[in-house]
């Protein structure tokens, strides 16, 4: 990652479907609305609660109702629920962190207020980053270092990086400050759209982000600035003429209209009814999933909630302007505020349908992203089941289910990176979770012009153009994964696949057969937190289920899901003694189970920006609490070592993990068992063109 | 898998499309045509060679010209190679193997012959399949057992089953004998079109499929024969009400036409150019692919030859009936065989175009398969790369480029499983293999009503229905990558992620900062086989690439590919000693490397049934020869442990499992910067409705 300077600009877009309609009330899940953050805002400002001026909003979101409450409404009543802000504010030095009552807009009420006395801090807001951005040109050392260099202020942009935390209690206890680093956007004549390809390396600046001033300054190295040539990627830079690889347009066309209906924020479609939210922190939030069981004529829990709990993102050079590059892209910038307008036909195809999206500015007020999230129904040529049976006599039968997924798709772009969060549903019963990975490397200006040059020397990088190193790194995204599989208590079950060797006695599942070995299955059902911790790259291998054990099936097995990841399941390789693991030491595991606790919603801790990692995932699970038969959180990461290439340069083309959420005797049978097969459309000849 | 039984009988399908044209003369690499298959089996059945009779043909594929020859065909001249065909036939009780030369269809010439002497068998006919099928109903022990039962023989159909290899020189050898194994398909005035749904479990026939006799027989074991009702997966059994979960329908429309050519078999798209063959025993082969860099203005080899070269599927259940259960799916039974006629609108979307495919049967005559293999371009509402920018001075720049893919797909029937086996080409330069599951479980008659019956046995499976148990199995299907990154001399890099400690010390690479740790990447070129076996999920973690050391971009970095596992990556668990594994011992790693010798092109051996492992991947590697900067040849194997569910039953919902070969400093930059953004196409208000 890399900051935001300004505050991001809504792409106006085309008008969102009809199909759209807004409720009287909002769903208790709803996001707060543009009335309810000014609401939260005047509150707070009103309140006596904080003498301190001025101050700053870092997070707003929405203090969601107790479980049962929420439960209550979305199946058993509609009862209208208190909405209610949680707020995150700093004044006089201290994070204040008040809940705010703003059921009647007119007249919010600050219902509780305490101040955070812990380590870290929350989310940098965009303004204060615009304002640090101001500082470096008004900085003399800054200029002294930039006319050594024969460059103008006007010439470079410089932008917040969380510095981390290193040791100690000395000089970031209380003090709030980042680090800058710089870039040059202009200068010569030339300008590019691609910030990150020119950095003014060697050159670090401290900021004080509450005085607002420069507090430390470090011009160390000199190294040349990369050239602007073929850096940019915007069309009107590159081409004409677009030589690169082309394919023919396709669009998809629904004949009989859309299959999904989408009220408030509530989506239907096909088995499925989910809620999407969104979260200045997390980006979307997916919740109340619950897909519809036909044999069992009702419509059954799967996830009460989930989103994107944190991105950890290390960077793996020790150098003094790197080695603090260890970046918590959700707690220290936020997904949400990061949330890019998407483009209609580029980002999401053109049957999407759009939700808009507003969070609080620094100053409290709201800010409304248009397009922020998608959802689309994908039709990507594979199939939902098939057989050919040549077997029976006289005949040979062929079914097949053609498939069609339903996605959910938003993109944070946090600086130089843009993360597509995909969540698409399956009627066969799965939810998949894929992030997709493009944007911009963060690149070191070096006197490497040739990989020649590199040998015997540790780069920390790969040389990805001239006098370029793209940094080694790695992208943790961690997942908040708030099961409930039939229910709100469950338990977390190991199926490991044990290899067994034939001891021809019965007695042991042995037979007196040639045969020297199989594998079978041990199945262990966590009692405590410890039981739950899973490296999937670890041997012996494993099938991992969230389950109920008191919802089972006709013949007796226990409904689950099982969680199996699909590409991407690196762990860090970061020593557990290292400050930035200490901050994410949950990243050695891609699996995670917590009892549900509301407080627990992010993995790097409420308060990540230097935090010393007392308050996360890692934490709370080394209480080893009990796991069984209770409302549990699994937490999966998706994880990723990235090595440049000079592919990824100067836009990456798009890298992808992710992981399914997959039903296991929940259903009796297949669900999909009693679809209707495809008719014989065929559209070869359709004369449809665009309008 | 399980065997077929019955010729498949190919359906009748649209007429493709007019965009397929065919060339005067085949490519060196098209497949053996009717007429050249007819002419193979004359020359074959009129040489001197060959005196026994009758003569049944096991395999015909063809002889592939020698790879200099084929290159200079592709990319400098295009003359006329000659054609010839590999026969492998059986006749008075031995392997014979004929190349045959059919340039001249009228004219063909046996060119070389020999007896196989060693272990292992060809793959089974359909036809003495189904010869076998007619044994058992005139065998009375089995019309005993039959009767014991209460079933009359039209009411079972019986399966030919491997029987592996389990030791001894002695039944097995120059004996070729398979077990067979029945199943109630009718009586009780019920049917269904689940042929594994109700296993006459107990049952074994020994057949000696030369004598074409029962040789051998058990009834060890009575349990009941499962339910009928509910095992049935046709749409006019099943419904209506079809009240399954139901998406919209959707079709790709594309308003310039497609954007493919087929000349022959040889596809262009975008900026890639392969060949689409077809093997009996593999089914879909591509070869010659390469993609143009429009850059460098030239076309660059990727892959000279890709496809499946086993699909090993041992069961975990050691019991009589079971243990032998250990299948080669391409060695045995064969996927070209299994190929099943593609249907329109269902296995391959509406914009797909077809091709045929032949092999020749039992008798070496050729049988067609229509619709084999369809080509069509995949619009998932993917991004192929995006970036938005925020922190230049008054403007958000955004720019994203839609993904678009071009899928070659076949579906191989084995039985009871249906692969679908997807070869995915991106604009961006990579080539994704995925194979996705379907079909039937095989299932193991049981006493087990309920799932508690179960509790402190070993069922080795899971209760799917009443009576059944899935039984626990693997799959691990193991591709040939004859991959020429840029020519043909390649070699095999390990970059692996090295976890460091940060000494403070620039000479080795550490810095005088707070960091204590990162990591870095040691680069290692494997020199021998032995360097090249890999378990991708062991520690530490690498990057796998094949790379040209003679290709190296400006800026001095090696040209190559990396393979990147898209999960599904299983191992075998069966113990080193065990029959089955030592006749697939590669499965215990994900990865290979060997220099290319054509002769080494099936991973369980040229004579894979009943083989004892001496000839295959493992063997060949024991060698340990050098694949350094030589020709050489990746074999992948995508597994997967399967532990069923009752979703899997009647028919399994799909689950894939796949890599990606994604390119690595092949191009100077990413090689999608110059394509053109995305039009307004807006279709929502469309009228186009099926025709």
């Amino acid at each position: 990652m890399l900051p935001l300077i300004l505050v991001v600009i809504s792409v106006t877009v085309a008008g969102a479907d009809g199909t759209v309609t807004s409720t009287p009330h909002p769903h208790p899940l709803d996001p707060l609305s543009a009335v309810e953050l000014t609401a939260a805002r005047a509150a707070v400002l009103a309140s006596a609660l904080i003498p301190a001026r001025p101050i700053s909003f870092h997070y707003v979101g929405l203090d969601e109702p107790d479980k049962p409450d929420v439960l209550s409404y979305a199946y058993t009543s509609t009862s209208i629920l208190p909405r209610r802000a949680l707020v995150v504010a700093r004044a006089g030095g201290q994070s204040h962190e008040l809940r705010v009552d703003v059921t009647a807009a007119s007249a919010p009420t600050v219902l509780s207020h305490a101040v955070h006395r812990g380590a870290g801090f929350p989310m940098f807001t965009a303004e204060e980053q615009v304002a640090a951005g101001a500082l470096p040109p008004q900085y003399p050392p800054f200029l002294d270092s930039l006319r050594r260099r024969g460059l103008a202020p006007r010439d470079v942009g410089c932008g917040v990086f969380s510095m981390g935390w290193f040791g100690g209690e000395g000089v970031e206890k209380g003090r709030r400050r980042a680090k800058m680093q710089c870039f040059v956007v202009g200068g010569g004549g030339v300008t590019t759209a691609n910030f990150y390809a020119r950095p003014l390396e060697g050159v670090t600046l401290v900021v004080d982000l509450e005085a607002m001033a420069v507090v430390g300054y470090s011009d160390r190295v000199v190294a040349p600035v990369p050239k602007a040539e073929g850096t940019d990627y915007r069309a009107d830079m590159v081409g004409p003429p677009f030589n690169g690889p082309a394919a023919a347009p396709g669009v998809v066309v629904q004949p009989e209209g859309r299959g999904f209906h989408v009220d408030g924020r509530v989506v239907r479609w096909a088995n499925w009814e989910f809620h999407v939210g969104f979260d200045m922190r997390a980006g979307p939030v997916i919740s109340l999933a619950s897909v519809y069981d036909a044999d069992a004529g009702r419509r059954r829990r799967v996830l009460y909630r989930g989103f994107v709990s944190e991105i950890f993102v290390p960077y793996m050079d020790p150098e003094e302007e790197w080695y603090f590059h260890t970046f918590m892209d959700a707690g220290e910038y936020g997904l949400g505020t990061a949330a890019s307008s998407l483009q209609p036909g580029a980002d999401c195809p053109d049957n999407a349908v759009y939700m808009d999206a507003y969070y609080a500015d620094g100053d409290g007020m709201p800010v409304k992203v248009e397009n922020a999230t998608c959802v689309f129904e994908r039709y990507a040529g594979d199939v939902a089941w098939r057989h050919t049976e040549a077997a029976l006599p006289g005949q040979v039968v062929t079914e097949v289910r053609p498939d069609a997924t339903l996605v959910v798709r938003t993109v944070a772009t946090v600086g130089n990176y843009d993360y597509t969060l995909d969540w698409e549903f399956k009627t066969a019963g799965s939810i998949k979770c894929v992030v997709s990975l493009s944007g911009i490397l963060e690149m070191k200006a070096t006197p490497y012009t040739h990989a020649d040059q590199i040998v015997g020397v540790d780069a920390h990088g790969a040389l990805v153009a001239e006098n370029t190193v793209g940094v080694y790194h790695d992208h943790f995204v961690t997942y908040h994964l708030d099961l409930d599989v039939d229910g709100t208590d469950n338990s977390f079950v190991k199926n490991t696949f044990v290899a067994t060797r034939n001891t021809r006695d019965p007695a042991t599942g042995g037979a007196a057969t040639p045969r020297r070995s199989y594998w079978t299955v041990r199945r262990e059902v966590a009692e405590t937190e410890a039981d739950a911790r899973v490296d999937v790259n670890g041997a012996p291998p494993a099938e991992l289920l969230v389950v109920n054990p008191s919802r089972r099936t006709k013949l007796g097995n226990v409904a689950g899901y099982r969680v199996v990841p699909a590409g991407a399941t690196a762990a860090s390789l970061l020593a557990d003694d290292d400050y930035p693991q200490r901050r994410a030491s949950y990243t050695k595991k891609q699996v995670w189970v917590t009892p549900y606790d509301r407080a627990e919603k992010w993995a790097s801790g409420m308060y990540a920006e230097q935090s010393h990692g007392d308050d996360d995932l890692a934490a709370w699970s080394a209480r080893n609490r009990a796991i069984k038969d209770t409302d549990i959180v699994l937490w999966y990461t998706v994880g990723l070592h990235h090595l440049p290439c000079q592919e990824d340069f100067p836009v990456m083309p798009t890298v992808s993990g992710g992981f399914e959420l997959r039903p296991s005797n929940f259903f009796e049978r297949n669900p999909l068992i009693r679809t209707r097969p495809p008719g014989n459309s065929n559209f070869q000849n359709c004369s449809c063109r665009a309008g």
